[in-house]
């Protein structure tokens, strides 16, 4: 099974129990993602033993006395989403091969309750529920949550520069990162186009503390060579349109293309 | 622009205004579908010129002054949902094209409010803005709709035996399909399992006196030899799952997976 990764752009997040949690915003899905299919015993990445704690949630909830093995070209912990994408697709996994029928909404709502309960993501698995650039206007599980999608057809440059532990943020005090965040979806909603979703994102992540030097930097290049840029949501990181720039800073360079389709049974 | 032929299982109808207006019931995309490109003038399908209603209802309200070029390996008016499909993929080709940024619920709302005003469906445009068997919950229009989805990942067999107009149907009495149509839902949801949704389709589509003495013989070959069987609303054709039996039958035979994914920019 293939979920594809989710890259936040801004967000506006609310915590409380599981259900109620989740994140106002924008994020987008791309090409790129995880495969995972179920073995006897274990969790694996990318061939090496791992601690996956949404898997494990997963695994318990369902019941399922096995394992999860996942691959993947991107790194964990960099904002890419990958523990949603992880637990997702285990899910969609132990339900075709346990025969449980349970719905796409069902399966999300609970790979949601995982990343809620060990703070490593609030909107990623409703956004990889659809894919696209995925509108969050609610804060809450996937099958309570309202959206909208922004169906571009585009490729995006990323740099990935390092790793930032989103239950850090997520610890922290979220008042004014949900006030800056909110605000941003208005302000985005009023003129949804890329150029106006980047400059919302970099104003967000500057206004909420989260940029430095090495990030603005980054931006600054894309920018200086007439692209959109800003911070990937949580990860030190950059995404960007039109920022081949990129490739001269130091860290991970790669291209990708935001994906229509967020789910598969095929790799791609 | 490519998007799915949606199937639809059971439904019950409901006309009011455009956005009130809808069906409840599960349909499913498939990987075949339409691909569509705007053109200077005309409206061809497959070569052929042809009057294609809600892609004249969506080329004007969209203002775009060209026209739209459909090639597809369903046949129309056999229940494909193929009128809702070239009218997504016009809107989402023109709001590309005129760089207008509508959202995807805003463009399939106008693609739905042309499949109302038509006559020609109430239900495909929600199904085609997700992939696989989605379930709608609430007879609207995209935006308003309340959804979930079985993401089965399974190959279906299709007879088509011949035309059945959409629109003829519409214009009758739809209290009674309404009722029967409600409580298959209920049924279907007890149950989500691929043999119930078969079950409850084919009882909606007897109680409702859409099947003729072909379509039953044909089910009837399906389930005899262990598959499962209905037909496909609203079309003369039957559409199943281990039903290699079809091919027997007279009418046009083929099969199709059932699709996640059910918008692309690149043709499958």
């Amino acid at each position: 099974m293939f979920v594809s990764a989710s890259v936040t752009c801004f967000f506006a997040p609310k915590i409380d129990e599981p259900k109620r949690s989740g994140s106002l915003g924008v994020s987008f899905t791309i090409d790129r993602g995880v495969n995972v299919r179920l073995t006897d015993e274990g969790l694996k990445f990318n061939g090496k033993d791992m601690r996956i704690p949404t898997a494990e949630y997963i695994l318990k909830s369902l019941n399922y006395y096995g394992g999860v093995e996942v691959k993947s070209n991107l790194p964990l912990g960099c904002g890419f989403g990958l523990s949603g994408a992880i637990a997702l697709a285990s899910a969609l996994e132990i339900n075709k091969r346990l025969g449980l029928n349970m719905s796409l909404l069902q399966l999300a709502d609970l790979a949601h309750e995982a990343e809620v309960l060990n703070r490593t993501g609030l909107g990623d698995v409703v956004t990889q529920c659809y894919g696209g650039f995925v509108v969050r206007k609610k804060a809450s599980c996937p099958s309570r949550c309202t959206i909208d999608r922004y169906l571009w057809d585009i490729e995006l440059d990323f740099l990935v520069i390092g790793e930032m532990r989103t239950s850090e943020v997520l610890e922290g005090s979220l008042k004014d990162v949900y006030r800056i965040g909110k605000r941003s979806l208005r302000e985005f909603l009023r003129k949804p186009s890329l150029e106006n979703l980047f400059k919302v994102s970099k104003d967000f992540a500057v206004r909420c503390g989260f940029v430095d030097d090495r990030i603005m930097d980054a931006i600054e290049a894309v920018e200086s060579t007439d692209g959109f840029a800003s911070m990937i949501m949580l990860g030190r990181g950059v995404f960007a349109y039109k920022g081949e720039v990129l490739k001269e800073f130091k860290g991970k360079y790669f291209r990708s293309k935001v994906s229509m389709c967020s789910i598969g049974f095929e790799k791609p």
